[in-house]
């Protein structure tokens, strides 16, 4: 039986990001236009990414995950959102991506050799251990540290707006 | 080929609870015993749960998918953690019941039914489903949102940190 590798990521990403861009909404609700897009600054701590910057990363960790295992070419972000609108159109045009990558291209590259370069090095991985080890804990740190700083804001979200789907 | 649901559970959980672990120690290198036994009541918003109460529901989300999915009777914890040292014995006995589960017992459940019962209803998942779409999230929500409120209060970590092993 087990789990195919597609069902552990494109479906993943999907739900996830869709749960993302619910939650800008209720930023928006709660916030109103510019209230939103002035939250997108927020940090937990001066010396980590902003909430811009962690939803800019989800998209890309589930874009780029794909992509490796895959092997299809992932679409090229500038990151340069800076409000609300523009972060929403990046997680629909990675969500459109996401959903056109063929199920039979990403099943089977469990054994696939996927190595991750890093300003202090290199970190090899297997397809099935890449997607466990580090791209689903890496996608979920950024969708859970953007709903942290949007929580953390006021704006009015529970579990239930996370988990989603 | 595809990936058995062991391998998407239990060494999934017990990475992150080691990972966990870790970073509690770093509190108290940081800190010092009496400081990091304090930040256990920071929160990111008053309404939200505090950081002790973060890794008790990280132990408990890891325990109940892999009770849920094996049939094996999981131990009762009763919440009354209170310092680093009683929070990381916490950790200690539950990677060890997790690794106490035989493998035989998780692989195969894709199709099990588990229901999660809410204050405000029922959930019926399939077991593969349950895995993907609940338990992990969960887990990582948990996780991550424990790893915000070290970063916030000032201890040095890193995402590396986080993803670990």
């Amino acid at each position: 039986m087990a789990v195919e590798l597609y069902d552990l990521t494109v479906p993943v990403f999907i739900r996830g990001l869709n749960n993302l861009s619910a939650l800008l909404d209720k930023a928006v609700a709660h916030a109103g236009e510019a209230g939103a897009d002035a939250l997108l600054q927020n940090r937990l701590i001066e010396d980590m990414n902003p909430l811009v910057k962690q939803v800019q990363v989800a998209c890309d960790s589930a874009k780029l995950c794909v992509a490796r295992l895959s092997g299809v070419d992932a679409p090229v972000n500038e990151d340069t959102e800076a409000t609300v609108p523009e972060l929403k159109a990046r997680i629909a045009s990675t969500l459109a991506w996401l959903a056109s990558v063929p199920r039979e291209t990403v099943d089977g590259q469990e054994g696939k050799d996927i190595v991750l370069k890093f300003p202090g090095g290199e970190w090899p991985f297997k397809g099935a251990a890449y997607v466990i080890g580090f791209a689903q804990p890496n996608f979920y740190f950024h969708l859970t540290t953007a709903y942290g700083l949007l929580r953390q804001a006021g704006v009015p979200i529970g579990k239930r707006d996370f988990i989603g789907g």
